[in-house]
């Protein structure tokens, strides 16, 4: 770990929660006298990373941000299969379809399909959802055992009255996930969200991320097809990405 | 300037360029010693910055850019007002809308609003064109001189063979595009494709971006109703913006 770097890496984190910013108040945040940030933050500027505001003279996230993430989604290997099936899936269920990797706590959108009914959606890629709320969080969950073993054994974050909260419940929904490689969600991180994840294995036969579709609750449960059809994606996506095995298949 | 953070924003400007790469080959693209990247890849790989691809053990960018980049755009008050204007200015014009924020060489689109035929069309959200190029580039350039002053005297990169490549030839056009605030692209970046923007001010006066449409080259010129739309939402835009003024109203 060199220090600087980490503290840099923070000072974009804090810009990451709190948009717009002044010097001390980042400097506050991070415990860190306002000199040590000032650097920081002058050569975060220099390369983009960082804007300046120009009526407050506040920090907010650069553009430079951006370019990275364009180049990050367009090196995924997962993504370029997933985009080439995802529309059959949405056309075969008739629900969006979203395909998500794991960071630490939480799930990353890195493709939406939009649901077919020709209606005016809001693109989703770049947003994350609680890992432990979210049945693409779930399934990536119960195929990682190191990301299942940091869920400790404490409360879990509520998201809505029927998050999952205590950790060893999510952790029996993860064996049953295990049983059929799919993992459900019904109103745990949005009210009137519901949904379905199978799980996506990479060439080292890890899991490399989760394919499922989102049902809304009044059409909740799905039919059995559904189910289907998200399974036949995931295991299509993932002999694609050279996965030695697909569970039960 | 602290060396070890400017170090840590090169290496991940590397690996946007080549998308991935060994220590080594990071480390000879920037001329450091290996041990030294390797403390930087280190603390970048705990923040999730970078991954280390599992079947090559080669370094790729990582999930938490994306991250970044999703919240840049969330921040950013020029695009939540191109989010309400443009689907009209699709609608009145029948061709695609892109907006456009200045990096310092390029041009980054921070909305796209497809062409409204129901085509599927690729998101070009977070994608960058070079800024001499580009009708979105040429117009902010117009009124940056800080950035047109950078352009030098020298040659500038050919894209396509009707690219302006002479500095000083592009500074005329630039003339030309405060007279209508109104610039415009033939084929000068992409073969087939021209185009049509105008600038959006901020409530200090400067230019915060670019608005335009994208016109396939089988349509050229477009009719002047269409620059007339185009001028008008990028000073709707500004308005919102709070801009003191716009050329010409």
């Amino acid at each position: 770990m060199i220090q600087s770097v980490d503290r840099a890496i923070r000072v974009l984190g804090v810009l990451q929660g709190a948009r717009l910013l002044s010097l001390s108040e980042v400097a506050a945040r991070l415990e860190l006298p306002p000199s040590t940030v000032h650097g920081i933050i002058k050569t975060l500027l220099a390369h983009g990373m960082v804007v300046q505001d120009r009526a407050t003279a506040r920090y907010r996230l650069g553009p430079a941000v951006l370019k990275l993430g364009n180049v990050y989604l367009d090196t995924l290997e997962l993504r370029s299969h997933t985009l080439s099936w995802s529309p059959e899936l949405a056309r075969r269920t008739g629900f969006a379809v979203r395909t998500g990797v794991a960071l630490p706590d939480e799930v990353m959108i890195i493709h939406h399909e939009p649901r077919p009914d020709g209606s005016r959606q809001m693109p989703e890629v770049g947003i994350v959802i609680p890992i432990h709320a979210s049945a693409l969080g779930k399934v990536i969950l119960a195929y990682s055992p190191e990301l299942s073993d940091g869920l400790g054994s404490g409360e879990l974050r509520s998201m809505t009255g029927d998050t999952v909260t205590d950790a060893n419940a999510l952790r029996e929904q993860l064996t049953a996930v295990r049983t059929n490689a799919l993992a459900t969600e019904q109103e745990e991180a949005v009210l009137g969200e519901c949904g379905l994840a199978a799980p996506i294995f990479d060439a080292t036969g890890a899991v490399a991320g989760a394919i499922g579709v989102v049902v809304p609750m009044l059409e909740w449960p799905a039919e059995g097809a559904v189910a289907t059809a998200v399974r036949e994606a995931a295991r299509n996506i993932s002999r694609e990405l050279g996965a030695p095995r697909w569970p039960g298949a």
